[in-house]
């Protein structure tokens, strides 16, 4: 049943497989009025483009998004937003082989299963090109997010395998450095530690995990909707469904466990809260602190060296991933992140304050006949 | 805007106060022709009641479900099922003196500062209360699970605190000790160190996080519905839809950001998949392996130590809970974590195959006449 | 699958049986901060109740309704509202011996072939009886549009079967008369007619059908969601969903089919709309011209009068409706079409504005500190 | 909010305004294993097209429709199919003149109410140019209907303003003669007579409504999902969600005010139904009768005439309507209708029997391990 659509008042639909002619989205619910432009959406969609660096997927793709609908003289209008990006360069031939076989730890299987074939031309629509539209839809979000709220989303890598960069205000921490690397990292000194360890991996021919942080700044107190579509709920339903992410935690998360609770609970003052174990999020609803979930993503199984599997017939073989792929998908993973979280926190700001709060009308309602 | 249903095919909506006459809740997508009774969902209900042993709060519960619609002659007709429980033990005046004060680490602020207002009778809305409502749907869910696809879904507490038990297949795990316990633990050599941990913990007046993990084994592969509504995803929007959770895992979790793909990735042979780093799901899809998820859950705020805090009116002032309180709300998490995750495969199910796919018509169909 | 929610902001979950031991509902998405008691719902319940004249079904409900949640010191909190309905008056016996045959044109058949099996306790879940929630529900949908918007939704009887009364503005007709005779009828000349009438009709031992017009006066422009959840759209949903209802109109409706284009569209002027053809509603918009929409509710197919069908093994028989009903459920459809109306007014009310707009925190937010 | 998705479990979203670069759509939940071209699609789309006689507007549009996703080697595959047509022929000068004037009658006054500002060229979001993807969603609809329940959707003209063709039965209905002329009229004597009706009301510069009937045959006992989301709610909300509509009907319609029980309800024999007053609906389900549904068009209010209106200062002026127009927006609109009544029977077949009801695996699942 149809599960690409995600969000209630502002809505991301998707389409689209890696190797077909071209990927796209509908924003719908964008409030009126919002200067937008294709430069403004270009910006995060070349954050994530492969192929930046020796270290991703040599895959080349423009990523040049196109707005078909929904803004009319650079504004948006509150229509629907139509959103493509042509796929150009597909290597199909690279995928023959695999055609009747399973790839371990991807969705070949998974997708047979289900649907009773699939599009084995770069795992179809289960590939991460799906998450070009999440970041070009999340731009929108996050101009949505700026314009109405002053909210600012950002995020960064903060493990790359066992190399740990550092937390907000941990010693070397610095938000600048993160757009001046490949890796995301937050932390100059560790950058050259990272190309080494991911040059050795390349040669070995594995992949590797890693895990990211994203930030939102300025949310308003009151966003979430409990007890189901809580805050925190929504932000691990967007994270887990970005590719390979198997695990999320908001604010203190997994250490939690061993915490006492005098420990835990932020202390509230006329200041402000003391420490913010919560991530900003209290009973489902956010607080007004800063907004911070962690995301954990499994390095990418495709990798050169063999691995056991069955084929199509339920035969046991051995396959090996040719292609071109990211021998660390996290290392792209920061934009796609910070769009699922924009996308969520656009999603409850308008669910909160409507759609239209802001709407000022050219001239006062004209009066009404008798029925 | 309304974020008390959740589901898509198999739809739980909720409502009730900690403190008002009677919670309740609409089950909307049972599929007919299923026996059910009250006893069938009382019996997860007494294993989440409060008041079981010393170390969970003492309010006192019976907790009876009526079932008010849905089935007819025992067996679910395919209407929603409207499901009632009684408040009884309700001490307000326990609350009175903190009405006008939000305690930290609670929902109190943030329902104030969204709603305008709040019901502070035990947190109201916030209460984990609420919960009890999860697990008689869930119950539904089980049968459901149980009756269409063979699925059984179990879980236990994987640590609370410091004191971890154990994984399945690690020694002295054992599920048949899971229910022999109050703290749900599948370690029998663990018991006598939580209660003693426990019983310090409580007159330390602090309280402690935990660790819960749920299992479904039998689950057929094909549920899931990538890109957004992936299985995965709606498993971690239903764990930390929970009270007092902080984290969600699947399968391997955060331990694949230091995970080799090699490593990581299950190997498949015509036997079945070596390991179950996955969870039981690729590509936002399930495998047929057994689903594993593992939920944070904080150490709860109402402890009696003193908290700084603000009131009402912005000023700084002091708070204590009185009231009664599990000094480890993890500890009655396990059958809540349970009933979520039954939720989710449920809805997926029936999202996968339809919930008519069983019914047998009586009759063949009578002929069409002409427009 | 789940189909008992109507609704996206302001949403109405239901459930029940006409003979089972309650009916209630949830509503999910009521503002903060509305006065609400029972008492306020009672009024439209009253007018619903069964059995009020000669001319309805002499089945006894007081039809009591009892808010569960969702209500704090006589306000809103925020929180879904709770309702039950306790099921009084039920003699099930009356219905034993068409268990094993399908009443024609009623839901027996259509209920047995896609559930195999059914309540044919009065009906079940297909019985007049689940509208009493409906009309709950519309009580709280008509205090919040009065409330937010100064809205006005109210309803008459136009039409019972060969007799007409009046369209607003024409000659007899009288709000005031509409709440003083027991058909709703906005002509008191006509009332006569309609008891000389009915008399006639439930000695004949037939039924006969009617229409229904509701108004909502007060509208603001700018309520309804293009292209799909037009306010038009979602109407006709609303009141095509009501049992019995074969057919909707908005303005002019059918009219129109011969009208030209320069006499159906309602001429502008700084003075207001010249005429309302349009019905309140432009391009799926409302036009702030009141909402005028009718409904065609066909005659009851429970009558005295022996009827060809087949039973549960698909043989010829005949069968006779005993029980007790209504020979013009058109009578007392006034109330629950204007439960619909303002369901649906009061959705998109939310949905345009925001279910929030108007909450003021006591304080303003405290400091935010950093991630 | 977001109203630009219809459906459930077969879900088509939409986007695309009459002057912007292109319109577009995406259809969520189509099964897999249909064979589907883009040639399947363009059928009905010719049938649409704008200019195929004096009688339609003459703009000119090839309406091309590309399937850019959800189909691999010309079968879907489950996938979202996303769906793109270029506009081509835009005389964007013809609207800016009234850039400034609301048309009265139209939507331009309503969402300049809403949200602010309006992209005026051709009525953008409002035009009826959207209903081209209505149509190419409905084309694959109409394929899975056909494929999965052998169901056949097709409609045509009765009535073009005074001019009523036939109903199915009735003497001169030919459902071959449809196709054969330019109105969709059932009966070939009723053609000329349409011709001149046509020629007379150009020459006056004045517009007619319409009325047209679709049918929908072989459809499967079952399908609905009441209280709320009946067939025939969702079909009426379906049919009024189209440009211009103000009235729908259900078997009988209307005509059911007069009717009396004995009469309107149709006995059932084991031979099947007598009669269709129900229109193939019996609370809310399908019965197995053929589901007819009919729907008024209301004339265009762009006519060459003049009209009061106001400006967007609140001024009185004048508008005269050029651009290109059809005097009878009904005689397109059979297409539209179709398509409509195949979105909703399509969804409510996949929410009654699942999507994936007929997938078969190439496999068998692989053993479980243990978790």
């Amino acid at each position: 049943m149809s599960g690409n659509s995600i969000g209630r008042s502002f809505v991301l639909t998707s389409f689209g497989e890696s190797h077909g002619p071209a990927i796209g989205g509908i924003v719908d619910g964008c409030p009126p009025g919002l200067p937008l432009s294709e430069a403004d959406l270009q910006q995060d969609l070349d954050r994530r483009k492969p192929g930046q660096s020796r270290h991703t997927t040599q895959r080349r793709e423009s990523d040049r998004v196109q707005i078909l609908s929904g803004v009319f003289e650079g504004v948006t209008t509150g229509a629907p937003i139509g959103l493509l990006i042509q796929n150009e360069d597909q290597r199909s031939k690279d995928y023959a082989e695999i055609a009747a076989k399973f790839r371990p730890g991807h969705a070949d299987y998974t997708y047979t299963m289900k649907y009773g074939r699939r599009d084995y031309r770069g795992g179809g629509r289960s590939s991460a090109r799906e998450t070009a539209i999440r970041v070009a839809a999340g731009g929108i979000a996050k101009r949505c997010l700026q314009t109405l709220a002053g909210v600012r989303v950002r995020g960064y890598l903060s493990r790359l395998g066992p190399i740990r960069t550092a937390a907000v205000g941990e010693p070397g921490f610095d938000w600048d450095q993160v757009e001046r690397n490949p890796f995301f990292s937050p932390v100059a000194e560790r950058v050259a530690e990272m190309e080494a360890y991911m040059d050795a991996l390349r040669k070995s021919g594995d992949s590797i995990g890693a895990e990211v942080t994203v930030i939102a700044e300025g949310v308003p107190p009151g966003l979430g909707e409990p007890v189901f579509d809580r805050l925190d709920a929504d932000i691990a339903h967007a994270l887990m469904s970005i590719n390979a992410v198997k695990g999320v935690e908001i604010g203190a998360g997994f250490d939690c466990v061993e915490q006492k609770g005098t420990e835990h609970r932020d202390a509230m003052t006329p200041e402000g809260f003391v420490g913010n174990n919560a991530g900003g999020v209290l009973g489902g609803i956010s607080s007004g602190q800063p907004v911070v979930a962690r995301l954990a993503l499994k390095p990418t199984s495709s990798v050169r060296l063999p691995g056991r599997t069955v084929d199509l017939t339920g035969q046991a073989t051995e396959v090996i991933t040719k292609g071109r792929h990211d021998p660390c998908v996290g290392i792209r993973a920061t934009p796609i992140a910070e769009a699922m979280l924009a996308l969520v926190l656009a999603d409850h700001l308008l669910r909160h304050r409507g759609q239209n709060a802001d709407v000022r009308p050219p001239l006062s309602p004209l009066p009404a006949s008798a029925p």
